[in-house]
Protein backbone atom coordinates (compact mmCIF):
# COMPACT_ATOMS: atom_id res chain seq x y z
CA UNK A 1 0.00 0.00 0.00
CA UNK A 2 2.75 2.43 0.92
CA UNK A 3 4.23 2.01 -2.58
CA UNK A 4 2.80 4.02 -5.73
CA UNK A 5 5.15 2.93 -8.67
CA UNK A 6 3.27 -0.22 -9.42
CA UNK A 7 -0.63 1.44 -8.99
CA UNK A 8 1.01 4.05 -11.63
CA UNK A 9 2.23 1.08 -14.01
CA UNK A 10 -0.91 -0.94 -13.32
CA UNK A 11 -3.12 2.18 -14.76
CA UNK A 12 -0.90 2.71 -17.64
CA UNK A 13 -1.31 -0.60 -18.51
CA UNK A 14 -5.04 0.03 -18.13
CA UNK A 15 -5.39 2.92 -19.75
CA UNK A 16 -3.61 0.70 -22.71
CA UNK A 17 -5.77 -2.07 -22.64
CA UNK A 18 -9.08 0.62 -22.99
CA UNK A 19 -7.92 0.98 -26.33
CA UNK A 20 -6.49 -1.76 -27.79
CA UNK A 21 -8.34 -3.65 -30.57
CA UNK A 22 -8.17 -7.67 -31.32
CA UNK A 23 -5.65 -9.49 -29.29
CA UNK A 24 -4.32 -7.29 -26.09
CA UNK A 25 -1.85 -9.53 -25.38
CA UNK A 26 0.80 -8.71 -28.04
CA UNK A 27 0.14 -4.63 -27.35
CA UNK A 28 0.15 -5.14 -23.38
CA UNK A 29 3.20 -7.11 -23.81
CA UNK A 30 4.75 -3.81 -25.62
CA UNK A 31 4.16 -1.23 -23.02
CA UNK A 32 5.15 -3.26 -20.71
CA UNK A 33 8.26 -3.59 -22.60
CA UNK A 34 8.17 0.54 -22.95
CA UNK A 35 7.51 0.86 -18.88
CA UNK A 36 10.81 -1.29 -18.12
CA UNK A 37 12.74 0.62 -21.01
CA UNK A 38 11.78 4.11 -20.19
CA UNK A 39 12.56 2.68 -16.28
CA UNK A 40 16.15 1.89 -16.73
CA UNK A 41 16.75 5.69 -19.21
CA UNK A 42 15.02 7.25 -16.65
CA UNK A 43 17.27 5.70 -14.00
CA UNK A 44 20.46 6.45 -16.37
CA UNK A 45 19.29 9.99 -16.37
CA UNK A 46 18.65 10.48 -12.36
CA UNK A 47 21.96 8.86 -11.97
CA UNK A 48 23.76 11.11 -14.53
CA UNK A 49 21.68 14.41 -12.45
CA UNK A 50 21.96 12.97 -8.99
CA UNK A 51 26.09 12.61 -10.10
CA UNK A 52 25.81 16.46 -10.74
CA UNK A 53 25.23 16.98 -7.52
CA UNK A 54 27.91 15.97 -5.97
CA UNK A 55 31.61 17.62 -5.39
CA UNK A 56 34.72 16.68 -4.77
CA UNK A 57 36.08 12.55 -3.87
CA UNK A 58 33.45 12.04 -0.72
CA UNK A 59 31.96 9.73 0.94
CA UNK A 60 28.13 8.65 0.72
CA UNK A 61 25.79 7.05 2.81
CA UNK A 62 22.68 4.59 1.67
CA UNK A 63 20.15 2.88 2.76
CA UNK A 64 18.51 -0.55 1.69
CA UNK A 65 18.22 -1.88 -2.36
CA UNK A 66 17.90 1.17 -4.72
CA UNK A 67 20.16 -0.64 -7.36
CA UNK A 68 19.59 -3.14 -10.23
CA UNK A 69 18.00 -5.49 -8.14
CA UNK A 70 14.93 -3.03 -7.17
CA UNK A 71 14.38 -1.14 -10.21
CA UNK A 72 14.36 -1.79 -14.13
CA UNK A 73 17.69 -1.84 -14.02
CA UNK A 74 20.46 0.85 -13.34
CA UNK A 75 19.25 1.96 -9.91
CA UNK A 76 17.62 5.29 -8.87
CA UNK A 77 19.92 6.04 -5.34
CA UNK A 78 22.63 3.47 -6.26
CA UNK A 79 22.54 4.36 -9.71
CA UNK A 80 23.22 8.09 -8.98
CA UNK A 81 25.94 6.30 -6.57
CA UNK A 82 27.40 4.19 -9.59
CA UNK A 83 27.39 7.24 -11.88
CA UNK A 84 29.37 9.61 -9.65
CA UNK A 85 31.99 7.11 -9.11
CA UNK A 86 32.32 6.19 -12.34
CA UNK A 87 33.05 10.19 -12.75
CA UNK A 88 35.40 9.95 -9.47
CA UNK A 89 33.59 11.49 -7.23
CA UNK A 90 32.81 8.77 -4.69
CA UNK A 91 35.49 7.63 -2.30
CA UNK A 92 33.72 5.19 -0.70
CA UNK A 93 29.79 3.99 -0.20
CA UNK A 94 28.84 3.01 3.19
CA UNK A 95 25.55 0.84 2.96
CA UNK A 96 23.32 0.26 6.14
CA UNK A 97 22.55 -3.63 6.60
CA UNK A 98 18.74 -2.34 6.93
CA UNK A 99 16.90 -4.67 9.04
CA UNK A 100 14.86 -6.55 8.91
CA UNK A 101 15.20 -7.76 5.55
CA UNK A 102 18.80 -6.96 5.12
CA UNK A 103 18.55 -5.64 1.77
CA UNK A 104 21.63 -3.35 2.64
CA UNK A 105 23.55 -6.53 3.54
CA UNK A 106 22.12 -8.99 0.84
CA UNK A 107 21.81 -6.65 -2.19
CA UNK A 108 23.51 -3.14 -2.00
CA UNK A 109 26.20 -4.84 -0.79
CA UNK A 110 26.79 -7.73 -3.44
CA UNK A 111 25.73 -4.98 -6.41
CA UNK A 112 28.81 -2.79 -5.01
CA UNK A 113 30.92 -5.08 -4.39
CA UNK A 114 30.07 -7.12 -8.27
CA UNK A 115 30.73 -3.29 -9.35
CA UNK A 116 34.11 -3.38 -7.32
CA UNK A 117 33.22 -0.13 -5.68
CA UNK A 118 34.60 0.40 -2.13
CA UNK A 119 32.22 0.04 -0.02
CA UNK A 120 31.37 -0.84 3.62
CA UNK A 121 28.44 -2.38 6.03
CA UNK A 122 26.91 -1.00 8.84
CA UNK A 123 24.24 -1.50 11.10
CA UNK A 124 21.28 0.28 11.11
CA UNK A 125 21.93 2.00 14.55
CA UNK A 126 25.34 2.95 13.52
CA UNK A 127 25.00 5.60 11.38
CA UNK A 128 24.57 8.48 13.21
CA UNK A 129 28.10 7.94 14.74
CA UNK A 130 29.19 6.94 11.38
CA UNK A 131 28.06 10.63 10.14
CA UNK A 132 29.50 12.03 13.30
CA UNK A 133 33.39 10.73 12.73
CA UNK A 134 33.21 9.85 8.92
CA UNK A 135 32.94 13.36 7.08
CA UNK A 136 30.17 11.87 4.89
CA UNK A 137 28.94 14.21 2.40
CA UNK A 138 25.50 12.60 0.76
CA UNK A 139 22.72 10.46 2.36
CA UNK A 140 21.47 9.46 -0.86
CA UNK A 141 18.43 7.11 -0.59
CA UNK A 142 15.23 6.11 -2.98
CA UNK A 143 11.21 6.75 -1.71
CA UNK A 144 8.45 4.40 -2.27
CA UNK A 145 5.79 7.53 -2.50
CA UNK A 146 6.33 11.20 -2.47
CA UNK A 147 3.70 13.90 -1.22
CA UNK A 148 2.79 17.47 -2.95
CA UNK A 149 5.01 18.65 -0.21
CA UNK A 150 8.01 17.30 -0.84
CA UNK A 151 7.23 14.32 2.60
CA UNK A 152 8.97 10.99 1.39
CA UNK A 153 7.62 7.44 2.04
CA UNK A 154 10.44 5.35 2.16
CA UNK A 155 12.22 1.82 3.97
CA UNK A 156 12.13 1.98 7.87
CA UNK A 157 15.08 4.05 9.14
CA UNK A 158 15.20 6.14 6.22
CA UNK A 159 13.83 9.40 8.63
CA UNK A 160 16.19 9.14 11.81
CA UNK A 161 18.81 8.43 8.94
CA UNK A 162 17.67 12.42 7.60
CA UNK A 163 17.77 13.44 10.85
CA UNK A 164 20.99 12.26 11.98
CA UNK A 165 22.02 14.01 8.74
CA UNK A 166 20.57 17.40 9.33
CA UNK A 167 21.91 17.56 12.50
CA UNK A 168 25.89 16.36 10.78
CA UNK A 169 25.63 18.94 8.06
CA UNK A 170 25.22 15.45 5.66
CA UNK A 171 22.81 16.47 2.61
CA UNK A 172 20.47 14.68 1.56
CA UNK A 173 19.61 13.36 -1.78
CA UNK A 174 15.89 11.34 -2.61
CA UNK A 175 16.13 10.22 -6.13
CA UNK A 176 12.89 9.13 -7.20
CA UNK A 177 11.19 9.16 -10.85
CA UNK A 178 8.05 11.39 -11.37
CA UNK A 179 5.91 7.98 -11.11
CA UNK A 180 6.78 7.97 -7.39
CA UNK A 181 5.13 10.95 -6.76
CA UNK A 182 1.62 11.63 -5.27
CA UNK A 183 0.58 14.49 -6.33
CA UNK A 184 -3.02 14.20 -5.12
CA UNK A 185 -1.68 14.13 -1.45
CA UNK A 186 -0.66 16.97 0.07
CA UNK A 187 1.58 15.25 2.74
CA UNK A 188 3.27 12.40 3.80
CA UNK A 189 0.62 12.05 6.63
CA UNK A 190 -1.88 10.68 3.75
CA UNK A 191 0.86 7.80 3.13
CA UNK A 192 -0.56 4.61 4.27
CA UNK A 193 2.51 2.88 6.20
CA UNK A 194 2.69 -1.04 5.35
CA UNK A 195 2.87 -3.29 8.42
CA UNK A 196 4.44 -6.42 7.95
CA UNK A 197 4.38 -9.62 10.04
CA UNK A 198 6.05 -9.68 13.27
CA UNK A 199 8.27 -12.92 11.75
CA UNK A 200 10.27 -10.80 9.95
CA UNK A 201 11.35 -8.99 13.11
CA UNK A 202 11.53 -11.76 15.29
CA UNK A 203 14.19 -13.82 12.93
CA UNK A 204 17.39 -13.02 10.81
CA UNK A 205 18.22 -15.02 8.11
CA UNK A 206 15.37 -17.68 9.25
CA UNK A 207 16.96 -18.22 12.92
CA UNK A 208 15.18 -16.63 15.89
CA UNK A 209 16.01 -13.82 17.57
CA UNK A 210 13.83 -13.20 20.00
CA UNK A 211 12.52 -15.99 22.42
CA UNK A 212 8.96 -17.42 21.52
CA UNK A 213 6.12 -15.77 22.53
CA UNK A 214 7.62 -12.23 21.91
CA UNK A 215 5.38 -10.05 20.16
CA UNK A 216 7.15 -7.49 17.45
CA UNK A 217 6.60 -3.83 15.72
CA UNK A 218 7.40 -4.03 12.00
CA UNK A 219 6.28 -1.10 10.03
CA UNK A 220 8.15 -1.54 6.64
CA UNK A 221 7.90 2.32 5.64
CA UNK A 222 8.72 5.80 7.69
CA UNK A 223 7.94 9.29 6.35
CA UNK A 224 10.70 11.50 6.16
CA UNK A 225 9.57 15.39 6.05
CA UNK A 226 10.33 17.57 3.34
CA UNK A 227 12.34 20.21 5.20
CA UNK A 228 15.19 17.58 5.97
CA UNK A 229 15.56 16.77 1.94
CA UNK A 230 18.06 18.74 0.27
CA UNK A 231 17.48 17.51 -3.39
CA UNK A 232 14.57 15.36 -5.13
CA UNK A 233 16.19 13.96 -7.98
CA UNK A 234 13.76 12.86 -10.83
CA UNK A 235 14.62 11.77 -14.41
CA UNK A 236 12.90 15.45 -15.45
CA UNK A 237 15.50 17.19 -13.67
CA UNK A 238 16.46 18.18 -9.86
CA UNK A 239 13.64 20.23 -7.51
CA UNK A 240 14.27 21.62 -4.19
CA UNK A 241 11.00 22.47 -2.72
CA UNK A 242 7.41 21.72 -3.11
CA UNK A 243 6.74 24.56 -6.21
CA UNK A 244 9.54 23.02 -8.24
CA UNK A 245 8.75 19.29 -7.54
CA UNK A 246 4.99 20.64 -8.93
CA UNK A 247 6.87 22.50 -11.78
CA UNK A 248 8.49 19.19 -12.50
CA UNK A 249 5.38 16.81 -12.46
CA UNK A 250 3.57 19.75 -14.77
CA UNK A 251 6.69 18.31 -17.62
CA UNK A 252 4.82 14.92 -17.03
CA UNK A 253 1.18 15.36 -17.46
CA UNK A 254 0.63 11.51 -17.69
CA UNK A 255 1.54 10.83 -14.61
CA UNK B 1 37.74 0.28 26.66
CA UNK B 2 34.56 2.54 26.71
CA UNK B 3 32.20 1.41 29.87
CA UNK B 4 34.52 2.83 33.01
CA UNK B 5 32.86 0.51 35.68
CA UNK B 6 35.34 -2.34 35.50
CA UNK B 7 38.09 -0.10 35.72
CA UNK B 8 36.44 1.27 38.74
CA UNK B 9 35.37 -2.06 40.51
CA UNK B 10 39.09 -3.25 39.92
CA UNK B 11 40.69 -0.27 41.39
CA UNK B 12 38.69 -0.92 44.43
CA UNK B 13 39.54 -4.20 44.86
CA UNK B 14 43.71 -2.70 44.48
CA UNK B 15 42.92 -0.56 46.88
CA UNK B 16 41.39 -3.56 49.64
CA UNK B 17 44.39 -5.79 48.51
CA UNK B 18 46.79 -2.81 49.14
CA UNK B 19 45.90 -2.72 53.07
CA UNK B 20 45.76 -6.80 53.36
CA UNK B 21 47.35 -8.62 56.01
CA UNK B 22 48.00 -12.09 55.78
CA UNK B 23 45.86 -14.15 53.10
CA UNK B 24 43.94 -11.77 50.90
CA UNK B 25 41.76 -14.04 49.66
CA UNK B 26 39.00 -13.99 52.27
CA UNK B 27 39.12 -10.45 52.30
CA UNK B 28 38.70 -9.66 48.51
CA UNK B 29 35.74 -12.39 48.51
CA UNK B 30 34.53 -10.12 51.20
CA UNK B 31 35.09 -6.98 49.03
CA UNK B 32 33.64 -8.09 45.88
CA UNK B 33 30.14 -9.22 47.28
CA UNK B 34 29.93 -6.17 48.95
CA UNK B 35 30.41 -4.95 45.49
CA UNK B 36 27.62 -6.92 44.51
CA UNK B 37 25.55 -6.19 47.16
CA UNK B 38 26.12 -2.64 46.73
CA UNK B 39 25.13 -3.11 42.74
CA UNK B 40 22.03 -4.14 43.41
CA UNK B 41 21.12 -1.54 46.13
CA UNK B 42 22.18 0.86 43.92
CA UNK B 43 20.03 -0.60 41.41
CA UNK B 44 16.90 -0.66 43.37
CA UNK B 45 17.47 2.93 44.69
CA UNK B 46 17.83 4.10 41.21
CA UNK B 47 14.62 2.53 40.24
CA UNK B 48 12.50 4.06 42.75
CA UNK B 49 14.15 7.51 42.22
CA UNK B 50 13.19 7.04 37.85
CA UNK B 51 10.23 5.70 38.26
CA UNK B 52 9.42 9.02 40.50
CA UNK B 53 10.29 10.63 37.94
CA UNK B 54 7.38 8.71 35.44
CA UNK B 55 3.95 10.11 35.43
CA UNK B 56 0.36 8.39 34.42
CA UNK B 57 0.02 5.37 32.87
CA UNK B 58 2.65 5.87 29.66
CA UNK B 59 4.94 4.06 27.01
CA UNK B 60 8.51 3.76 27.15
CA UNK B 61 11.36 2.45 24.78
CA UNK B 62 14.09 1.30 26.34
CA UNK B 63 17.56 0.05 24.27
CA UNK B 64 19.51 -2.69 24.84
CA UNK B 65 19.98 -4.93 27.77
CA UNK B 66 20.25 -3.05 30.98
CA UNK B 67 18.12 -6.00 33.48
CA UNK B 68 19.06 -8.15 35.65
CA UNK B 69 21.49 -9.92 33.23
CA UNK B 70 23.93 -6.80 32.64
CA UNK B 71 24.03 -5.90 35.71
CA UNK B 72 24.70 -7.34 39.72
CA UNK B 73 20.92 -7.61 39.84
CA UNK B 74 17.62 -5.92 39.01
CA UNK B 75 19.08 -3.56 35.95
CA UNK B 76 19.74 0.14 35.84
CA UNK B 77 17.09 1.44 32.77
CA UNK B 78 15.15 -1.79 32.94
CA UNK B 79 15.57 -1.42 36.87
CA UNK B 80 13.55 2.19 36.23
CA UNK B 81 11.24 0.18 34.10
CA UNK B 82 10.27 -1.91 36.30
CA UNK B 83 9.68 -0.20 39.16
CA UNK B 84 7.66 2.03 37.39
CA UNK B 85 5.71 -0.55 35.87
CA UNK B 86 5.38 -2.30 39.33
CA UNK B 87 4.08 1.34 40.25
CA UNK B 88 1.20 1.15 37.30
CA UNK B 89 3.05 4.14 35.82
CA UNK B 90 3.95 2.08 32.37
CA UNK B 91 1.44 0.43 30.42
CA UNK B 92 3.63 -1.13 27.43
CA UNK B 93 7.35 -1.38 27.28
CA UNK B 94 9.06 -1.17 23.46
CA UNK B 95 12.65 -2.33 23.18
CA UNK B 96 14.52 -2.38 20.42
CA UNK B 97 16.43 -5.15 18.77
CA UNK B 98 19.88 -4.05 19.14
CA UNK B 99 21.70 -4.58 16.32
CA UNK B 100 24.26 -6.49 16.03
CA UNK B 101 24.24 -8.36 19.01
CA UNK B 102 20.70 -8.50 19.56
CA UNK B 103 20.59 -7.75 23.49
CA UNK B 104 17.36 -6.14 23.35
CA UNK B 105 15.96 -9.06 20.89
CA UNK B 106 17.55 -12.02 23.25
CA UNK B 107 17.79 -10.85 26.73
CA UNK B 108 15.66 -7.67 27.25
CA UNK B 109 12.58 -9.24 25.54
CA UNK B 110 13.48 -12.08 28.31
CA UNK B 111 13.21 -10.86 31.20
CA UNK B 112 9.87 -8.77 30.29
CA UNK B 113 8.11 -11.70 29.32
CA UNK B 114 9.72 -13.22 32.29
CA UNK B 115 8.27 -10.32 34.46
CA UNK B 116 5.02 -10.67 32.49
CA UNK B 117 5.42 -6.89 31.45
CA UNK B 118 3.71 -6.06 28.44
CA UNK B 119 6.14 -5.58 25.46
CA UNK B 120 7.21 -5.38 22.12
CA UNK B 121 10.36 -5.42 20.34
CA UNK B 122 11.03 -3.32 17.11
CA UNK B 123 14.04 -2.88 14.96
CA UNK B 124 15.99 -0.54 15.99
CA UNK B 125 15.66 1.76 12.98
CA UNK B 126 11.87 1.74 13.84
CA UNK B 127 12.15 3.69 16.62
CA UNK B 128 11.85 6.96 15.26
CA UNK B 129 8.16 6.21 13.68
CA UNK B 130 7.50 4.40 17.19
CA UNK B 131 8.12 7.72 18.61
CA UNK B 132 6.14 10.16 16.01
CA UNK B 133 2.97 7.38 16.36
CA UNK B 134 2.69 5.59 19.70
CA UNK B 135 2.84 8.13 22.28
CA UNK B 136 6.32 7.72 24.14
CA UNK B 137 6.52 9.51 27.21
CA UNK B 138 10.24 8.02 27.45
CA UNK B 139 13.24 6.41 26.51
CA UNK B 140 15.13 5.07 29.01
CA UNK B 141 18.48 3.81 28.52
CA UNK B 142 21.72 2.92 30.90
CA UNK B 143 25.09 3.98 30.06
CA UNK B 144 28.49 2.63 29.94
CA UNK B 145 30.31 6.06 30.74
CA UNK B 146 29.36 9.72 30.85
CA UNK B 147 32.20 12.01 31.01
CA UNK B 148 31.92 15.44 33.38
CA UNK B 149 29.39 17.56 31.01
CA UNK B 150 26.81 14.50 30.76
CA UNK B 151 28.11 13.35 27.35
CA UNK B 152 26.82 9.57 27.60
CA UNK B 153 28.66 6.85 25.79
CA UNK B 154 26.26 3.99 25.69
CA UNK B 155 25.19 1.25 23.10
CA UNK B 156 25.94 2.02 19.63
CA UNK B 157 22.20 2.93 18.47
CA UNK B 158 21.61 5.44 21.62
CA UNK B 159 22.90 8.66 20.17
CA UNK B 160 20.06 8.25 16.89
CA UNK B 161 17.48 7.31 19.62
CA UNK B 162 18.35 10.30 21.30
CA UNK B 163 18.20 12.91 18.41
CA UNK B 164 14.55 10.89 17.38
CA UNK B 165 13.46 11.29 20.88
CA UNK B 166 13.71 15.13 21.58
CA UNK B 167 12.11 15.89 17.91
CA UNK B 168 9.39 14.02 19.23
CA UNK B 169 8.97 15.52 22.55
CA UNK B 170 9.95 12.15 24.18
CA UNK B 171 12.25 12.75 27.77
CA UNK B 172 15.25 10.78 28.08
CA UNK B 173 16.30 9.25 30.98
CA UNK B 174 19.82 7.97 31.60
CA UNK B 175 20.22 5.72 34.41
CA UNK B 176 23.59 4.49 36.11
CA UNK B 177 25.37 4.15 39.17
CA UNK B 178 27.91 6.84 39.88
CA UNK B 179 30.56 4.15 39.11
CA UNK B 180 29.65 5.26 35.60
CA UNK B 181 30.69 8.63 35.69
CA UNK B 182 34.50 9.82 34.97
CA UNK B 183 34.32 13.09 36.17
CA UNK B 184 38.36 13.53 35.05
CA UNK B 185 36.69 13.34 31.20
CA UNK B 186 35.34 16.86 30.21
CA UNK B 187 33.01 15.89 27.51
CA UNK B 188 32.39 12.60 25.55
CA UNK B 189 35.14 13.79 22.91
CA UNK B 190 37.35 11.83 25.23
CA UNK B 191 35.55 8.40 25.42
CA UNK B 192 37.36 5.87 23.48
CA UNK B 193 34.93 3.70 21.47
CA UNK B 194 34.95 0.28 21.57
CA UNK B 195 35.27 -1.09 17.44
CA UNK B 196 34.60 -4.76 17.31
CA UNK B 197 35.01 -7.56 14.61
CA UNK B 198 33.43 -6.47 11.57
CA UNK B 199 32.03 -10.57 12.01
CA UNK B 200 29.44 -9.31 13.99
CA UNK B 201 27.87 -7.13 11.50
CA UNK B 202 28.20 -9.68 8.65
CA UNK B 203 26.13 -12.25 10.52
CA UNK B 204 23.32 -12.67 12.53
CA UNK B 205 22.93 -15.05 15.02
CA UNK B 206 25.78 -17.28 13.29
CA UNK B 207 24.42 -16.72 9.62
CA UNK B 208 25.85 -14.69 7.12
CA UNK B 209 23.94 -11.57 6.21
CA UNK B 210 26.27 -10.26 3.25
CA UNK B 211 28.05 -12.00 0.89
CA UNK B 212 31.69 -13.20 1.40
CA UNK B 213 33.82 -10.09 1.32
CA UNK B 214 31.64 -7.52 2.54
CA UNK B 215 33.80 -4.99 4.50
CA UNK B 216 31.81 -4.44 8.12
CA UNK B 217 32.47 -0.75 10.06
CA UNK B 218 31.48 -2.30 13.77
CA UNK B 219 31.62 0.66 16.20
CA UNK B 220 29.93 -1.15 19.54
CA UNK B 221 28.89 2.49 21.56
CA UNK B 222 27.81 6.22 20.22
CA UNK B 223 28.05 9.56 22.21
CA UNK B 224 24.81 10.91 22.96
CA UNK B 225 25.10 15.02 23.43
CA UNK B 226 24.10 15.78 27.15
CA UNK B 227 21.82 18.42 25.75
CA UNK B 228 19.82 15.64 24.79
CA UNK B 229 19.60 13.89 28.25
CA UNK B 230 16.08 15.37 30.31
CA UNK B 231 17.37 13.05 33.53
CA UNK B 232 20.62 11.38 34.87
CA UNK B 233 19.52 8.57 37.34
CA UNK B 234 21.88 7.57 39.90
CA UNK B 235 22.12 5.75 43.38
CA UNK B 236 22.71 9.29 44.99
CA UNK B 237 19.87 11.33 43.33
CA UNK B 238 18.58 12.59 40.42
CA UNK B 239 21.15 15.09 38.07
CA UNK B 240 19.49 17.41 35.34
CA UNK B 241 22.96 19.12 34.56
CA UNK B 242 26.88 19.71 34.70
CA UNK B 243 26.66 20.98 38.18
CA UNK B 244 24.03 19.00 39.42
CA UNK B 245 26.27 16.13 38.09
CA UNK B 246 29.19 17.84 40.30
CA UNK B 247 26.85 17.78 43.18
CA UNK B 248 26.06 13.75 43.16
CA UNK B 249 29.38 12.90 42.61
CA UNK B 250 30.59 15.19 45.86
CA UNK B 251 28.31 12.89 47.46
CA UNK B 252 30.69 9.93 46.95
CA UNK B 253 34.21 10.98 46.74
CA UNK B 254 35.31 7.29 47.07
CA UNK B 255 34.67 7.10 43.30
Amino acid sequence: PTAVNLRWAIQRMARRLEVVEGDPFPELLEEALAIHREDIEANRRMGRLGAGLIEGNCRVLTHCNTGALATGGFGTALGVIRSAYAQGKVEHVYATETRPFLQGARLTAWELAREAIPATLLVDSAAALLMKEKGIAWLIVGADRIAANGDVANKIGTYPLALAARRHGVKCMVVAPLSTFDSGLPDGSGIPIEHRPPEEVLTCRGRATAPAGVAAWNPAFDITPAELVDAYVTEQGIARNPSEIRALLQKAPHL
